[in-house]
């Protein structure tokens, strides 16, 4: 049996002068990249050179709408209404949509951001908003989200494909839920157990918890990073290791959602 | 022979809590709404509602982007590059598609606003930034601009239709252009003489000036205004006028540009 | 006995070309301003007015730090650290500063606006964040805030001066918190009731909750809108009501606090 | 005869997550630091730490405020009016007065930013508003302006004192204005001819132009950068030049100005 899956960065986080992420480096490696479409980070040229390289690179294309604060890079609850949202989230894929249909290429997926996504891993009726949003611009946007989040719920009510992802450098609960930054041993250091940790996520569909239990998963993605050269070493790691592997590293377009 | 114009009005400029414009009253008038798209006005639930509105009232979307300058309602010259309007223009128009496209319906035109608008009259450089953008991300989409403007003349080159406004209230320059507010006899306060120079302009393509000469000018579209009582007044006079004179008032995409 | 309290409202809410509240109106009646610093409204040119609308009626000043959220008007829960409140109370603190001092006048007191005040309520950590930022910058500020919360207290511990407030047209439950909007009698209509309540707070210390219990209350000035001309009527109503009753009604710099 | 002059830089002007400016190191060699206020760049929390680690190094502490423009780092021309100027350089100036007073430290002076002082240096309105935002504020407060431009002329008749700098690595015309950059030769790539450049200008008052000829130029205070490696060098260079010539390194306000 081979298995597919794909790899996933968030991109196109710069904003004005300010340079964040090694976007250009991340993109050799990755199949989907979450684009930001202004209200969290990036900027409408940022955009433009983004989707631009993602093009080149033939890396498939997703939204990755976040809450309006740059100043706080989208990573604080802010308390919104569902109707807030599903016009913040509608808002941001259209932009994002212009610089895509520029270059002569559909949008794949979307991706929510930071306290967006937080939120709505538990919150259906954020869930319910996001996913709403997206099934009313382009029915055939994939939601990426969490494995057993209320957004993979929500896409399913809403009538969207859902994308399950695994976080390549994250420990996880026995619940299925991460292990919050801050805890011990949150974030998984060491590469070798990075790659074998994800590549038994791919072909078995199973993680050991930090309780050292085994519990299933669903995963279509892999989520990496591109902040600084020790992520992108794993990145690279990680594409490299699932190929090896005679795993399929495609876009989540390519896979059966 | 029977005569067909457009008219059209700015609305969605409401911000937040802020309100501005009559825009429920006046969208019973216009056949083409210029819908703000966020970087100068309106926002995300602003825009959801205009544009549910519009639908409703079967008048013809377009979206009106402007410079990134909130504060300063989009009014004051900002020294940008091409490379950064192109970018804005396409950010805003594709924000506003996500809503036209929820609602079943697509955008009609683009139309700039404020400092952008008065800008892209004259710079050629900055007029094909913006018909650039449109042109890149629906050819289809019409510029709707000062008559005998540099954007006229970039949609042209870029490959894209345009249409030329007329301003109800405002008085002319022997040149084509209008006579700076602040200048004596700028703005036209008599409704029966605004109508019309209205009808004379939609029929015989002509305005007189604010020296009293004729000079001629390309009329698809009215530019009229619902920030208060009095101006919706004479959008209502202007719109029975025209009917009553036997002019079809129609949507931009309706006429032959 | 003669009694005395204050009379504050919130202005300088207008943003660029929006305009809200009728704040000269309200000045009129006022005894103490809480003026917005540009995070959740107002900007650079609405304070300038505003300072001098307000020295020229003899109003004294208060800054009224709120989220960075114009697009929610501060009204949004965010979840900012301690720090992070602290400095965006400094900074706005700071703003106000130099509009005063260029009209020569001080700064008398700090009212949290929105979210930020709502959550201090009960949060004695962003409290504390609030009252330390405001002793940092000037030991001589008075904090206003909901009598019996944790402001209160946290100014007590930062050695600064609290003013307890009085909201006139709104109900309250027995722990002497406001009954929340959206639930039937949450706020008070009749305006002649909404004057007796507010006598007897000033007057007993007491007000009648929502239950039909009596309640102490510790009363130093009576919040006030000038949002519309109802709002405004019953300012007037209320200012005119104290000084009949024999009240003093003067700023908060003149209270025993 | 012994000399002395100042040593500023730009600091402060990181966003959110965004970081810019080698900071903490180029804090060891300047004396005076301008720092942003938020509105081209830097945040509340970022005023607060640049202020504390200013303070710790000795630097004085000057405000750097900028148009309300972000995206574009405060670098694109806005068409503002002389009040909008007044009322944003106030409302900078404050905020940055407030994190400076909460460590008992005095604000210095006032640089202006980007297309703020470019502008001002030939716009004698707009160089009006920006002295008379700082006399309003602070009679005691200094600008820190191009030598020779409207910004000192303007200080004058506000009556407030102003300081002349020396652009360390860029190249004069004859007229005493920078060589636009773009134009070859605009900067000064050689450390050595930096230092010496450095050195004349301060000991005699002269600068050789673009042209070759020498003219003659007022200099308090010495422009340097400290956004990379590369700057911080010769940031390094030029400090411990100028002490090897026996030129005192002192802050704006140790200055006969």
């Amino acid at each position: 049996m081979t298995f597919s899956v794909d790899l996933n960065s968030d991109v196109g986080e710069s904003f004005g002068v300010y340079r964040i992420g090694m976007d250009r480096e991340v993109l050799n490696y990755v199949t989907s990249a979450n684009i930001a479409c202004g209200y969290h980070a990036g900027d409408p040229l940022v955009m433009e050179k983004t989707v631009e390289m993602a093009v080149k690179n033939m890396v498939a294309i997703g939204a990755h709408p976040g809450y309006p604060d740059i100043m706080g890079f989208g990573r604080r609850e802010l308390n919104v209404t569902p109707e807030e949202v599903k016009a913040y989230v509608k808002y941001q894929i259209g932009a994002l949509y212009a610089f895509a249909v520029s270059k002569g290429v559909k949008l794949q997926h979307v991706k929510a951001h930071g306290a967006m996504y937080n939120m709505a891993v538990t919150d259906y009726g954020l869930a319910k908003a996001i996913a709403e949003a997206i099934s009313e611009v382009d029915k055939d946007l994939i939601i990426l989200a969490m494995a057993g989040s209320q957004m993979i719920e929500a896409a399913r009510d809403a009538g969207i494909k859902a994308a399950s992802e695994f976080f390549a450098d994250r420990a996880y609960n026995d619940d299925g839920t991460l292990v919050s930054r801050g805890i011990p041993g949150s974030t998984i250091e060491d590469e070798e157990l990075a790659l074998e940790r994800v590549i038994e996520a791919v072909e078995e569909g199973r993680v050991e918890t930090i309780t050292g239990r085994s519990i299933s998963l669903k995963v279509d993605s892999i989520c990496v990073h591109g902040d600084n050269p020790k992520a992108l070493r794993l990145v690279k790691k990680i594409r490299e290791g699932l190929e090896k592997n005679g795993i399929n590293v495609v876009p989540l377009s390519r896979l059966h959602l």
